[in-house]
């Protein structure tokens, strides 16, 4: 093996650009974070001033690691990040892309000497994160579901990230789960899968529980409104049997999307990802008991259930650097 | 170009294996059937029996082609077809196949002098023949679902066909479509798109309308356990009432599903295929406002509603040949 070829290019930045925080580290390619740094996502009033900021905070640790000519390519997970066009497209979240496509790898290629810049959606860029450094690796067909504030997804069939016809396939959290009087989701239809098993979702199933019944539970000492799903896994943690039955809700119903994914896909592995994979076994368990009792009988027992092997604080870094290997 | 090499072998063989007949064509680069014939399927003890019967039917339009150094591959396209092993598996339909894996893929080879052989369902034979004649060509990404007895799939993305971790994927006619009193489906479990939407729940449908209401229409005339999907097509386009509503229901569950599809794959277009097709405007304009009412905005308006685009009698064989061209 050439090393010295090998030696010369040994990093990838990642960027985890989330509603609040961007995040950058640069990376090995064993996974290993050599540098960090973080900037606020907003304040900027155009999409140059933000990129000024990300290059002035990435010239530290590009530095700390022995300069440009060590970084073969960069990573970018955004919100509604296109990979085809490289841009974030009508963010809503983001005041310098809520109205624009911003060609944020184009932008960034520029300022760092010409390397190749990839940029997708957060969900992709797990997993591509999963099958670089995670538990996906040597996986050439399984679907990554992120669990956060909404559901999202990232699949891979025969070795590759589905993109689709225009770049923004694998939006699993909107697949509709429930048709007849399904709850309202943030997309605008109703009966979506993020309407009911995102944090948020969990949040609002605990409060439509507490309303149904008078049954005595934990979560009755919290103000409905604040309730969230870290205080539902608490809960439950605790033996709340109605926060159990919320957990028990929201993973059979997971359960059952995965089946018609399996039906879809047949991937060797589901991958879960984000915060509610801390609910552990409380969530996990319903899924596959789930899934076992929806999935065609052909795939029965052919798919394993797997939380992500992505360190939890800098698994969004990582997934984003792993773009930067595949370039 | 090198005319001499290209003009070599310029055929391939596909075989069509229904439950009922075995077709056979020889087919040319543009998709023209230069030869055809045709076996029964049943009525074999064993698969050798079976492989012995096709061989000396298709002996004879191989000769009348110009002989075997004439043709580069077959293609089969069989239930329960897998592409990975090359075998027919536990076929429920086929005496020699319902409880074994027979490996046609190979047993064909070795009597056809070692030329390549590949397999599928009939499904995906389906969709790789959309791609190499007929109305995919050029499209990376599609998914094609067939209405026949029942409903099959085959999905391209990226330009290759999704086969999964065990070479089953694509099961499309099987993601649950209700979820609460959903019709019992011949795979055993409820409320599957293939038990509203192929041929016999189009008939299944029509028998639970004429119950529901008394209705006058150009249905009650016939016996209601023999009306066929054709039946309720025939008087739809007499302009009967009750049956054009079978119809517009049939199409608003493909519209609903195809939706859920594109948040999986962004297809640039959905090929429909199969007898049912063949109610034309009465069956694909609802799949096109159903699909327009549920997809989510970001995939509104970039997909295709197409219809086969290969010659009717001849598709199923057509779809076979052309896995042939991919080997």
């Amino acid at each position: 093996m050439n090393t010295q070829t090998a030696a010369v290019k040994p990093y990838v930045i990642g960027l985890d650009l989330g509603g609040t925080n961007s995040v950058f580290g640069i990376v090995d390619a064993r996974g290993e974070i050599k540098a960090t740094t973080a900037i606020k996502t907003q304040g900027y009033d155009t999409a140059e001033d933000y990129v000024d900021a990300c290059i002035e905070a990435l010239q530290v640790i590009i530095d700390e690691v022995g300069g440009l000519e060590l970084i073969k390519a960069m990573g970018i997970g955004a919100p509604n990040g296109n990979y085809y066009s490289g841009a974030v497209e009508f963010a809503p979240n983001l005041a310098w892309a809520h109205n624009s496509k911003v060609p944020l790898a184009k932008m960034f290629s520029e300022r760092l000497g010409g390397i190749p810049v990839g940029l997708t959606n957060d969900a992709n860029a797990a997993a591509v994160g999963e099958m670089t450094y995670g538990v996906a690796r040597g996986m050439k067909n399984f679907i990554v579901l992120t669990l956060g504030t909404g559901v999202g997804s990232g699949i891979v069939i025969n070795g590759q990230l589905v993109y689709g016809s225009d770049g923004f396939a694998g939006e699993l959290g909107h697949v509709t789960m429930r048709r007849e009087n399904g709850r309202l989701c943030g997309c605008g239809r109703k009966g979506c899968l993020e309407a009911y098993c995102s944090a948020t979702g969990v949040a609002r199933s605990a409060r439509e529980f507490l309303e149904k019944t008078d049954e005595p539970s934990l979560l009755r000492e919290l103000d409905p409104e604040q309730i969230t799903s870290l205080d539902v896994s608490i809960a439950a943690g605790k033996g709340d049997a109605l926060a159990k039955r919320i957990y028990d809700f929201t993973g059979h119903m997971l359960g059952e999307a995965c089946a018609d994914f399996a039906a879809f896909a047949s991937p060797e592995a589901f991958i879960f990802f984000g915060g509610m994979t801390k609910a552990g076994d409380l969530i996990m368990e319903p899924i596959k008991k789930s899934y076992d009792e929806h999935v065609m009988p052909i795939f029965k027992g052919k798919a394993e259930f797997l939380v992500s092997g992505l360190d939890g604080s800098s698994a969004a870094v990582l997934g984003a650097s792993a773009i930067g290997w595949e370039l």
